[in-house]
């Protein structure tokens, strides 16, 4: 009998990276994570398609991200709801708790092609739905995507750097800036 | 004994998207590919890494960008220097005679999860390497980042109509135009 399992995502996750570091991507089952994290193997198949999703929780950063963006006052430019949404992903989600996983997570995928490549994906996907979103409040296809582009560009920069060990700024902070930076140096081409 | 093959990964790739129309990608292996196109499956593996390799042939784009990119004169911006590189790509890549392979590509990719993530990570490695070509031309990280970005997206929307089958207009004019429409909604954001 399945029983409700509490914050089950976010514990197969923690589990995931801590075996990972220990020993190897490769090295580490589904079964293996399950366990650590005191669940069953078909827990962790209910929210993970597989061993390479539990690092990729897009809901996590999509959900939030695509809401504030939704959430935006109406008049606002494409970029500056997308402003809104980093700042929301820096108050919901990438919180300075978080950032210790951030880093490890960070040098599990750089060390893996597989996971490189579902991560690219993974930014693609994101890219085409933060198009969608800025669409749906009206913005043209070409503006959308352009947007979108350097939306998710300032994102990765600010993720990058605020899953630096080095960081100690939060993430909206850093958000800020990134955005401000690449807005200037689209507007300077 | 290795024989020189003339234009062997031509062949095989022109093999590949055969056999993957007639019998789908999964159903198709390396050797099939090797004899449909009368070379050797070891000549296979002397170009390709493995099957999906065969529809990434990335020095066919990248090589002649790039070249165009650095042979672009001193001052010019780099949004120039791309508009430059994709302008070559027309002339000696993305020929008319090459639109009907790029048309049946596109169909075989679309299907398949594996090549649209390897797709999606050669994308990420085209534009880091224009990242590094218009900073060997001395722009600053940030700008050649911003630059790449809309310049991969020019040429992701010039791709995209040129391998459409109602297109009729060349690669290099649909790619002007392209770039025109990107730097025009990068400035307006």
């Amino acid at each position: 009998m399945a029983r409700w399992e509490p914050n089950a995502p976010e514990r197969l996750a923690q589990a995931a990276l801590e075996l990972f570091a220990e020993r190897g991507y490769e090295n580490t089952t589904v079964l293996d994570i399950a366990q650590r994290a005191g669940l069953a193997k078909s827990t962790f198949f209910r929210h993970f398609q597989d061993k390479r999703e539990v690092l990729f929780r897009e809901d996590a950063l999509t959900g939030p991200l695509l809401a504030a963006i939704a959430a935006s006052p109406a008049g606002a430019a494409p970029l500056e709801a997308l402003a809104r949404g980093l700042d929301a992903l820096g108050l919901h989600v990438l919180k300075p708790e978080r950032r210790d996983m951030a880093i490890r997570r960070r040098a599990v995928i750089d060390a893996n092609l597989d996971l490189r490549e579902r991560e690219a994906l993974k930014g693609v996907s994101l890219t085409a739905a933060i198009v969608r979103a800025l669409e749906d409040r009206g913005a043209s296809d070409l503006a959308a995507t352009v947007a979108a582009e350097l939306g998710a560009l300032a994102l990765q920069i600010s993720y990058e750097r605020w899953s630096d060990p080095a960081a100690t700024a939060d993430f909206g902070e850093i958000a800020a800036q990134a955005m401000d930076e690449v807005r200037a140096a689209a507007s300077s081409l």
